[in-house]
């Protein structure tokens, strides 16, 4: 038995905002950070658990805060019981009825939860000396499904028809682990697409894609049509018919006004169409949905819970599902969004990009493919190429695909030495 | 012209876990608790705005961080500019890209807003020399819209659809005043409910409440069925045939479970089911309400935003509005949502109790009836007896209607000593 004597936290700061790297049209100025945890046992093995938020700027000291606020669960308790059953450490964060009134489930507290939890997770996968992805695939159905809260789930999944997924997949795992492991895993990149970029740059970085064997990639929209309709004959221009274009307007729009906005764009062939409004909002996407069809619906970065994923399934208002890594309570309600999606039958691409969301975003296909959706097709791990330089395991991309991280860990750990230099202190 | 020169946080946590006020199904043992905010100008009219968020406890430290986070954008700023523009006041704290990324709208950043921007409401109806509910009423229908953020709503609420409503209610404004001077406001009660309660005390206090004037009571339902039906009989055994008796289950079912359990009781003759699962499950909701009809579906206490406001009136996911005072982003998004509720012509009932929510809360049902929705039939203001003493102008209750308040302000300043004796420091 061993016990965790320090929750250490980071308010890591990375001042993107000078190159508008990451400018969107509600994001003008985005400074990518990181609220940063790292969980300390008393083993003598030297390893510890690494988990962040990604926020772009200013609170991330709030969020820090919420993390500091966890402190009293965890340190000087035995990090066994935690690490064997993640459901018990899932129930002893999330379930703490004081700290939940913050939420529920929603927001600072809750991502600041995901966070301890994927540095849990971290831990689990080190100590298994696997990489997070083959830690979750070698995992039994019944031991996934103890890991994941099915309250709220149960009117659209329960646990038997979650184990039934989870056993269906179980024949085949054995070759689709070769099979990523020599192919890796598709990925399309958002690095040509943002807003504060020139012409001259869009167009380069759209060639450059293709050159990189990538066959989607993505441009940002919604703060002027014309300038729209424009940047997207230059993106089609450069990346040639046979490359998919997906759009992203990060909540920009009304209703009403994503569907004259997308109509007015339909020529342009576009993949998806990303955040056309609020992400709070199920039956306004389920209408833009209806719509725009045939033209699928993207949203999930700013999904705040399970609940919200189970209501987008069940009201056909999204057709590609963008789970993120630390916008929930982590890896653990991360496998019940991916859970949900496949008894919907919907496709999952991850949101990633920011600060190591790419590292953290990649187990979790990849164990859809290996253990639970058994495909690849349609789906992409989305990849921007900022700041993999600043972690220990860094995401490597060879033609457009993700190569298989063999590294055990959930991909979350930071250099101390960015830690030092970009930290941020009060 | 007069500048904001500081913006005071206080932690304050009062220890009501050791008499079990405030027990549920989800919450055992809350220490009602304020995350308090005061913003002070150089103005020499001795006026501060006073504002906090609810919370039970753990964590109230989180959000007076949160509130903290957002001092840069308000100390040092000319104060007049806010006031005569509550839109512009939202814009600057609601409209912040890196703050919003926290929620966005949603969780304990947005809860931070709703507290300063109750400090400028406070702020701004002291200055008026009226308690906030009067100042609301004597507002323009265009000075109304301007205060409130339409966006995402517009698809179910235009600024003309608005205006419209507040245009209708125009005539009137003055009888209704005076008849609210003269009558006040009907509330309810949660004193007898809560769970730790023992028979004794039940009964005691819903024959209290009787004796008190109040016709509705409302009971803290969902650990355990028989324990229910016992705890109703007793309830309806001790108010007599005449006195409605509403339940609250606080979160802890189900969709299907709730459907079955309240159908159980439903010879309980029931005034509401209050809060049957997962305050974000609007479909859920919308299927309990279709299976438990004519019963009322009543929820709001959690609900994070205007935009889940919307669609649990597009839906019919409830029958009864809950607003709350320090859920969303203050008196500007309850407008919003008591708007909404006008268009859709669900009547709204504010979650009241905690620490000062009484207080805020009162105010917000008062501007509805002399302004908006003119009536009163079927609305009812929740009470708890509990903390009022320690607020500068503490609500009165008469035979079962709260007094209505004459005295300047929001209702949301504490008393300065209450402060000092429960303010907890790191």
């Amino acid at each position: 038995m061993s016990t965790i004597i320090a929750l250490e936290t980071h308010d890591v700061r990375f001042p993107t905002s000078q190159t508008l790297d990451g400018s969107d049209a509600m994001n003008p100025d985005p400074d990518y950070s990181a609220a940063y945890v790292r969980l300390v046992t008393d083993a003598d093995d030297g390893l510890s658990g690494h988990g962040f938020v990604f926020t772009i700027g200013r609170g991330n000291d709030v969020q820090v805060a919420a993390i500091e606020a966890l402190r009293p669960h965890l340190v000087g308790r035995e990090v066994e019981p935690l690490l064997d059953d993640m459901g018990a450490a899932w129930d002893l964060l999330v379930h703490d009825s004081q700290l939940r009134w913050l939420g529920p489930e929603k927001g600072v507290m809750h991502m600041a939860t995901g966070a301890v939890l994927n540095a849990l997770w971290d831990l689990k996968a080190k100590r298994a000396g696997m990489p997070l992805w083959q830690l979750l695939a070698s995992m039994s159905p019944e031991e996934i499904v103890a890991a994941v809260d099915f309250r709220y789930l149960r009117d659209a999944l329960t646990e038997d028809e979650a184990l039934e997924l989870l056993r269906a997949a179980e024949s085949g795992r054995g070759e689709r682990t070769k099979a990523l492991l020599a192919q890796g895993y598709p990925a399309y990149t958002t690095t040509p697409g943002w807003l504060g970029y020139d012409d001259a740059k869009l167009e380069r970085l759209s060639k450059e894609a293709v050159a990189d064997g990538f066959t989607q990639i993505k441009l940002k929209v919604g703060n002027d049509l014309d300038e729209d309709r424009r940047r997207l004959a230059l993106a089609r221009h450069a990346v040639g018919p046979d490359v998919c274009i997906a759009i992203d307007a990060n909540q920009r729009w009304e209703v009403g006004e994503a569907v004259e906005w997308v109509q007015a764009l339909s020529d342009a062939d576009l993949a998806w169409v990303e955040e056309p409004t609020s992400p709070d909002d199920i039956l306004g996407h389920a209408a833009i949905a209806r719509a725009i069809a045939p033209i699928p619906v993207a949203t999930g970065e700013h999904m705040m819970n399970r609940v919200m994923a189970k209501q987008f399934l069940q009201a056909d208002a999204l057709q590609v599902l963008q789970i993120d890594a630390t916008r929930v309570a982590g890896v653990s309600e991360n496998l019940a969004m991916l859970l949900l999606a496949a008894k919907f039958g919907v496709r999952v691409c991850p949101h990633a990009g920011g600060v190591g969301l790419c590292e953290a975003a990649q187990h979790l296909s990849m164990f859809d493919f290996v253990a639970l959706s058994g495909e690849t097709d349609g789906r992409f791990i989305e990849y921007v190429d900022h700041l993999h330089e600043h972690f220990v395991t860094p995401v490597r991309i060879e033609d457009g695909h993700y190569v298989t991280p063999t590294e055990p860990g959930a991909g979350t750990e930071m250099l101390a030495s960015s830690i030092t230099e970009y930290e941020v202190t009060a």
